[in-house]
């Protein structure tokens, strides 16, 4: 598979706050950004999978923020599969200021997939063109087992 | 009718941006949550009304920011359904600073009444016990005629 | 002066709501980032702006929504100054899918300029560089008096 | 030092996506709703903390969702101080469903305190009212030794 580019996120008005820098919560919708990003380059984005039949909600997430963004600035965000078993997926992030490449937030997400009414879907057996999707995108990057 | 309270909302923080007051954009949710409030207080939720199959989208909206309001800052609401003729309804919205009572902004929003395809439904015909409670909230404030 | 491209935004996931579509409030959001997007292109970016001591807020806001948008269509926004006099300034917004050209969204916002204290600036006499830029914009545009 | 209420949250509409419940960025929202309030409550909320020249970003932030949460419902926050030491402050969350009591949520956040000039501060020596504030809420809770 080729190599997908960081996904580019630049800062809004909208997203600062008081403090004069970015809001906490929107690099959670950053995530979400790059997540949807490189889902749909490797050809099944969001709204693919949920015209199949199937949503991918976040279990968990988890960020570290190290430095601050602030209005204007362009960050890159690295996004890998870091694990995945048909059943269930973590995605982790790296943000980082696009002209200084000073690391802004680090984080990752957890996923399972569901079909239209709740039930957990395993994606090796009953969607096997979407498995062979995050398959490659697991593979394509350091992946470990998942727990 | 038995008049329905001023909707209350105090200002959270990831409300503000890096001029140090609320967000613009808040103003716009903020006239949801009232608006969703007096519709819930009348009986007729938005909640119930998708249940009913009717979705009751926003046509246009406009706001009038006069002075600014700030983080930990409660504020009233004061909702009113101003035009209201069974497919059209228009609210207005006047928002208060609750210790000063001084105005922060005012302004509506019009809006119409689709069914789960789309079509636009005429309440007085097809549901009018939802016409009773949106006449009823009309007839209570000032009304005037929907152009 | 050279023409300004019109701003492109995809719509995310985070800015839908459960009507399926984008939600309303965030169109008001739009039209900020294409607003400051024209401002920084034209050499005056919001961020330049207050480091010169100058904030830009916004006095009124209206939109009128024609049709909806949905998760993943790219739009397309053209901004236009259509009013400045040195002391305000309205600029208007149209909203279109990238793909069918169709309007989704018109609409205008206006600002005032003021300094750290929060008072009134006129831009022709004390920020004569800015007030050539926003002059220039006004001049690309089709520019009414404003009132 | 009396207990406090949990924190109340209404779902708002706009808190919705397309998948017909609330959007998981909202939730970190929500930890800081009830993180404020709880502070304010016990007398030093964050604008107090910002007069006195103390901001109190988030290092760390992490959630687990449980199960979704839907429009118009209302959520109680129990928010518990877990670890402080002068320096650094970690909150837990955990958000239940009003109604029948179901665990939505649960969380983490990490805080430090900096001064104007973004160094940190060590609020024990150098503020010892907000210190002896924040130990209270510490020893209120169930705390742990900070890492």
């Amino acid at each position: 598979m080729n190599e997908i580019r960081d996904y580019e996120h630049r800062v809004q008005y909208y997203e600062t706050d008081q403090m004069g820098v970015v809001h906490h919560s929107n690099y959670i919708r950053w995530f979400e950004e790059a997540r949807t990003y490189i889902l749909e380059e490797a050809g099944f984005g969001y709204s693919k999978m949920e015209e199949t039949g199937i949503i991918c909600p976040v279990l968990e997430v988890e960020a570290s923020y190290r430095t601050m963004t602030k209005y204007e600035d362009v960050v890159l965000i690295e996004t890998n599969v870091t694990q995945y078993n048909g059943v269930k997926m973590v995605i982790s992030y790296t943000i980082r200021d696009k002209e200084s490449g000073e690391v802004r937030c680090t984080g990752s997400t957890k996923h399972c997939f569901l079909d239209r009414d709740g039930k957990i879907v395993r994606l090796r057996k009953d969607f096997p063109v979407i498995h062979e999707v995050l398959q490659g995108l697991a593979d394509n990057g350091e992946t470990e087992k998942i727990n």
